[in-house]
């Protein structure tokens, strides 16, 4: 068995991810430490963990993202690495420097490159060096609101205003005109430097039918692997709902061309842990743009596990650890189809309120091909103050047809008493028969619920009989 | 996706492979009805099923083995097949033939087959027939003692007396010498004629230090392929607690040649559907020897599922339903190691005592690598009236050691309130320095258990803590 370096792990995060990060420990014989705020002491993480700290009050500034208080528990605890999982610090590079110079093991890649990856305008200029096509857009950040009108006029409307340090779909306009465009850039660079402390943008083509199309890659500073693709191209408001491994919309030419062009930028930045590079894929023309990458591991991450049947967390950690990559890319194989869901605690039936509540009896579905990773047992108050994310329910099967067949059925096994989830938008999802073809892009699925709201009431009623 | 002419398929079982069959069928679009007894009428195979029929009380005689009352159930029901499960009528050939004049598919091998199988003696002969190495002993059944005696002397003492229409390790003597032998034999034969009905006996020497090996096949009438072999030399009273795929005592040469005769076997006999071919294996003359095959479904099957990524329940569907089959050797490949947990509602701590009971909370463990095969619920009444399995506990890693780390995890996040498992059991295994290195046989946990109930003990105050 591989070794790691490491003797105990901080996770710095909570929810399903933070079970998620404890397993891949635990698989490893790694001890665990659980920080948390004062909403989750009865949290499914805290009960499963060695140790846990109380690190401060339910807002996540003063705990999920206090650097003093994380670092503090790790020096009480004698944790010697930090995993930040996904969102809050994950992609703060000052962050990743903190742990580093606590003389800590970052479970990611250095600050350098979080800052590099982190700043998307930079990015994108990384990946035009590394001959990875780009959505035609603006070079860099804008410096000149009358040169970047002309930019956006040559490339033609309708064009995006992305802010540079934003990303995962944050603080997104659409210009559809000069004199839109005229009105909108200056409010969308104010309002990212009150978000994001930056308020620097640029500006993208709109690809109107496009796919989200994202290549899972894992490097140790010297080599890098990737893990084929996942499609997340069934988004509400630029959220992924539903991602899948591997994507059927590629042929093997332009598959190739993907990997090759991830492994590519990975590689010319160095990169050690797992990330994720993201494109849009244009069905008509066959082409694929680079949009950004994410320097840690993603919520959907299992559905790449399914088909290549390496646990990503552990090899993160492995590597973190200062363990060589064992992996080649001629041991990577994939086999099968793999879905995911995303089970929220929202009622898609009422516009996806968010629905925190207490889980009362719980029934999870089980069998050939299932996993349900989740942070839910009976009698667990979801608290209100962080996103509504209650588990991933993932199903792999030998093609996509019988895939689609156990997600009903997983579907179908799954009971959650005590609250709304976001369960009956997937059995309704079910009976579309542009989704059993995946004819799908970014923006299908808004339009579709709102089609289709009498069907997800329907499947919601079946579920709460 | 492959199609079945079947549409609705009747489950003549009861408990977790019940489940297993419904899951199955429902991830290939087929209906289901489970039949059940009146100790089952809260069954959670019968709350998941598409319909239910009540075959009588809860002696098996009166309804799980009762042939009529299923075909009625089949008859009212319009099922079109009937899945036998493992136990009860599975290798009853009886059972298949009366399916079959009543114009319904057996998801089995025809009653020929299973006769001929079923007879130890005459799959003995067919055995060598097939060039298949067996355990040395009696040329069939024992016609006269005398001569019997004469053959045990000749292959060595101690030698094994079966039951010819026995299997599962029911009915077996040991005879340590020529005077035990002839005392033994005939209270063997009286026996085996009240049990199977049927008193013929044979007799096999006893291999002192054997593992028990099996390999999974599939056949569908002309082409038969293997999934490779599982080790199951964990036993208890001649019951299999713990289940690995694949085993790490054999090299590739002795891989080889059992596939082969396990294939050859199998083709010999035209076999349709699953089935396994059950081995002794001694490590000192890499050798093996012949012992059952079992022409059904087997308790342990879900190992060889997760090391090959095929689901076995549906692929005897598939071919039950005059699917040809569309798997060839070549496309089936192992990755990684698998291990399977039996968790009975039984005190390990005291003498393995049956424990029937109500199930208070229950929290399942998830996550990469672990699959949970069981019937279980909050508030359901394990019924006393049959055997104590509640579930299957089933890891898989890319290598034995982090399977072993996995199921450890796995085992600490399973809470099953309200009864004694046999979880303690496998939690002290887990610390055994023989287990961690597989140096067992099928005689080495018996021993153990005597020589470790305090660490049993302990780790059952641990669990209920």
């Amino acid at each position: 068995m591989k070794k790691t370096g490491i003797q105990k792990l901080l996770i710095a995060n909570r929810g399903e991810i933070a079970v998620r990060i404890i397993r891949a420990a635990r698989d490893l014989g790694i001890a665990t430490v659980v920080v948390h705020s004062d909403a989750d002491t009865e949290s499914r993480a805290v009960q499963m963990a060695d140790e846990t700290v109380n690190i401060g009050p339910p807002m996540a500034a003063k705990s999920y993202l206090s650097i003093d208080a994380i670092l503090t528990a790790a020096k009480e605890t004698g944790a010697d690495a930090i995993h930040p999982g996904y969102g809050f610090l994950a992609e703060n590079a000052g962050f990743a420097d903190a742990v580093a110079a606590a003389g800590l093991v970052f479970v990611g890649p250095d600050g350098n490159t979080i800052r590099l990856m982190g700043d998307k305008a930079a990015a994108r200029a990384e990946a035009e060096k590394a001959n990875v096509p780009t959505v035609p857009g603006s070079d860099g950040v804008i410096k000149d609101m009358d040169a970047a009108a002309e930019i956006a006029e040559e490339i033609g409307f309708p064009v995006m205003i992305k802010a540079a340090a934003g990303g995962g779909g944050r603080g997104i306009r659409v210009a559809h005109d000069a004199a839109e465009f005229r009105e909108l850039a200056p409010q969308a660079s104010s309002e990212a430097a009150a978000t994001f402390g930056d308020g620097g943008i640029y500006i993208e083509k709109v690809i109107e039918r496009a796919r989200h199309i994202e290549v899972q890659i894992l490097g140790d500073g010297e080599n890098v692997v990737h893990f084929f693709e996942r499609e997340c191209s069934l988004q509400r408001r630029r959220q992924k709902v539903w991602e899948e491994a591997p994507s059927v919309a590629l042929n093997d030419r332009v598959r190739d061309e993907l990997y090759r062009s991830a492994v590519a930028l990975a590689k010319a930045v160095h990169y050690k842990g797992a990330g994720t590079i993201e494109y849009l894929y244009d069905d008509e023309t066959e082409s694929f743009y680079f949009i950004e990458m994410n320097t840690r591991i993603q919520v959907e991450h299992p559905v790449t596990e399914m088909i290549c049947g390496f646990d990503l967390v552990a090899e993160m950690i492995l590597i973190a650890g200062g363990t060589k990559m064992g992996v080649t890319q001629q041991t990577i194989r994939r086999t099968g189809h793999s879905i995911e869901v995303r089970l929220n605690a929202e009622d898609p039936a009422n516009n996806f309120m968010p629905f925190p509540g207490i889980v009362g009896n719980l029934l999870t579905p089980d069998g050939p091909g299932v996993r349900f990773d989740h942070m839910l047992y009976p009698g667990y108050a979801v608290p209100p103050f962080y996103d509504s994310l209650l588990g991933k329910l993932i199903v792999w099967a030998e093609d996509r047809d019988r895939a689609l067949l156990r997600l009903k059925r997983a579907l179908d096994e799954l009971q959650i008493e005590g609250l709304p989830t976001t369960a009956p938008l997937f059995q309704a999802l079910l009976e579309s028969e542009e989704l059993q073809q995946s004819a799908v892009h970014t923006r299908w699925l808004e339009p579709w619920l709102e089609n289709n709201l009498d069907l997800i009431k329907q499947k919601g009623a079946q579920t709460h009989e």
